[in-house]
């Protein structure tokens, strides 16, 4: 997998967004600082990587809040914890090559020294493009493809209902539903991304969840009531779906996207009698539980790509001065495809 | 299995206990009425049952209220839907001989004509005795069964939560979980069932859900976390126990018997951030989905009570005048077991 290092264009010092100040949030720009810092240098069982794609997601929210609970805390002062795409540039760590690209917790910087654990995955640049390693075949897809295929349990002609269902994971979620026979109704917060759901995603049935009378016009799109309910919002969504579930219903909870804040703890009807009544199987999944599936998922996703089977879609800034803001712009709808910082000019 | 129909105390007439109006909560002995009517006789496909026990369980509430949302109403003015252990005195229904005894929906009267789509059960009485039929090997020890052994995927040494832990599912969820080698926590409204749950149903640790520490006292008994969480009752304890799981962990809900209404729908903390983070999954359990297990399970449990390997109360009462009142003492607490109307005399 080693590429040939470029000679050029290499940053000469790291450029890092710190993590100033616990958000009580969603992170905003004012969360964060700007620093520049030397180039750092790999000790012994340590790699330097040049990052080149920084990717932003709805978890780094949790990270920065430290509030996830099933991963610790972003410490104050410290660069971002981030996933990104980068080049391998000097190695000192056994099976790790100078050249070669991967996939990691490298962060929201220029440059990272890191131990192999860091790796997520190795990037092999010929199966797809490099900024697709960290979206279709990173996290997103991997966890669209990993939470549907092992959580769902799907039969064909059953119905599918997604939240965020244009997003980076539920757009793939709506086409993997599909590809399995499903049929698929996407939720979704304004009328570009209905259209982009049945046009660009093929969803069968797509909805504006903020239209009054979103019940009444979700209920009209599958009458015979939802067979899988692959949540990435909780809240209110969450709640409405629950009750239009048919009995023996599976409902993957995958993100809580639409809560801004668990403290205090937000309430909300209660939903054990449902659970109960329709008999549902209510699954939570966490990515990187299953990182024995992930190879397997990115060959099929990316087998899919180069078929021509799959679309996804990818919005991409340039320069590291985006990263700040980005996460508050992914919570507020602003991205149109997975949201990445190229840097590697 | 037929037996021999005794010649004398047949009730001439047919004693009945009328729903009269719907409850607004738990059903109370005002809600019900009580009615005298001729001896009904089985038409063309029919038979003619004896009831000899009445069965009082927690779903009796969403039968009478119509708000469980798996089964219909019971109609106003018509005879408590009940589950009941009978005798066939006449039959003019194929494959149902005069004299056998039934366990199926007789409801609370002492005659039932019925089709044979409402026998739940054929009652061996060689293998236990007839009460047991509606306890033991009934619904209670059915769902106990079932639900634990499909759904909970129990590992040896897992800690397993039950509520209501000394209640006729629950103490059968605790000992089926133990002899399955899983360590046992069970949570109950009062100090004498706390101690019936260590000392009766082989509990390693009790807890009395009402103590103002209850939260920290029950982390306490299960320092690792909740492997599997069995839970009867809803509301505040589900939500106390949901914060105590391990990650994976399982949750099956069997029944939602704390809350006392769902009109207005009561709310609570939102729970879909621990289904996530802690990757749970959480099953709602139907009986009456499970009806080609049943058999198994009831050979099984009667195979244990046998060897003398179970412990199953029961706390009969004996004339039909005792239903009226008897699901309000259910949910007060107020039974000592499986509870039971003996109106074989």
């Amino acid at each position: 997998m080693a590429s040939p290092i470029p000679s050029f264009s290499l940053p000469a010092r790291n450029r890092r967004i710190l993590l100033a100040q616990r958000p009580t949030g969603i992170p905003q720009a004012s969360d964060f600082a700007f620093d520049e810092a030397p180039q750092p240098s790999p000790g012994d069982g340590e790699f330097l990587i040049r990052n080149i794609y920084l990717s932003v997601d709805p978890a780094q929210r949790g990270w920065a809040l430290g509030d996830a609970g099933y991963v610790a805390a972003v410490p104050l002062g410290a660069p971002m914890r981030a996933l990104a795409v980068g080049q391998v540039i000097r190695s000192r760590a056994a099976g790790v090559a100078e050249g070669e690209f991967l996939y990691g917790w490298f962060d929201w910087q220029d440059w990272c020294v890191a131990t192999p654990d860091k790796i997520l995955r190795r990037v092999d640049p010929s199966i797809a493009p490099l900024s697709m390693h960290a979206g279709l075949l990173g996290i997103n897809g991997l966890t669209a493809y990993i939470a549907f295929t092992k959580l769902a349990r799907p039969a064909p002609q059953e119905t599918v209902l997604v939240t965020t269902a244009a997003g980076a994971v539920g757009s793939l979620v709506g086409q993997i539903a599909r590809k399995l026979g499903c049929r698929t109704v996407g939720l979704t917060g304004d009328d570009d991304k209905v259209a982009a759901c049945t046009q660009r995603f093929g969803y069968d049935a797509a909805l504006n969840y903020r239209r009054p009378d979103v019940a009444a016009a979700l209920q009209a799109l599958h009458p015979k009531g939802i067979d899988i309910f692959f949540d990435n919002v909780g809240g209110p969504m969450l709640d409405l779906g629950l009750r239009q579930m048919r009995t023996g219903g599976r409902v993957i909870q995958c993100g809580t996207a639409s809560i801004s804040s668990w403290n205090p703890p937000p309430t909300g009807p209660r939903n054990e009698r449902e659970v109960l009544s329709r008999q549902l199987t209510w699954s939570g999944f966490v990515l990187f539980s299953h990182r024995g599936d992930f190879d397997a998922a990115a060959h099929t996703l990316a087998a899919w790509l180069h078929a021509g089977e799959v679309t996804f879609d990818e919005d991409i800034s340039s320069g590291i001065e985006a990263a700040p803001d980005s996460i508050r712009g992914l919570y507020a709808g602003e991205n149109k495809g997975k949201k990445l910082i190229y840097i590697g000019q």
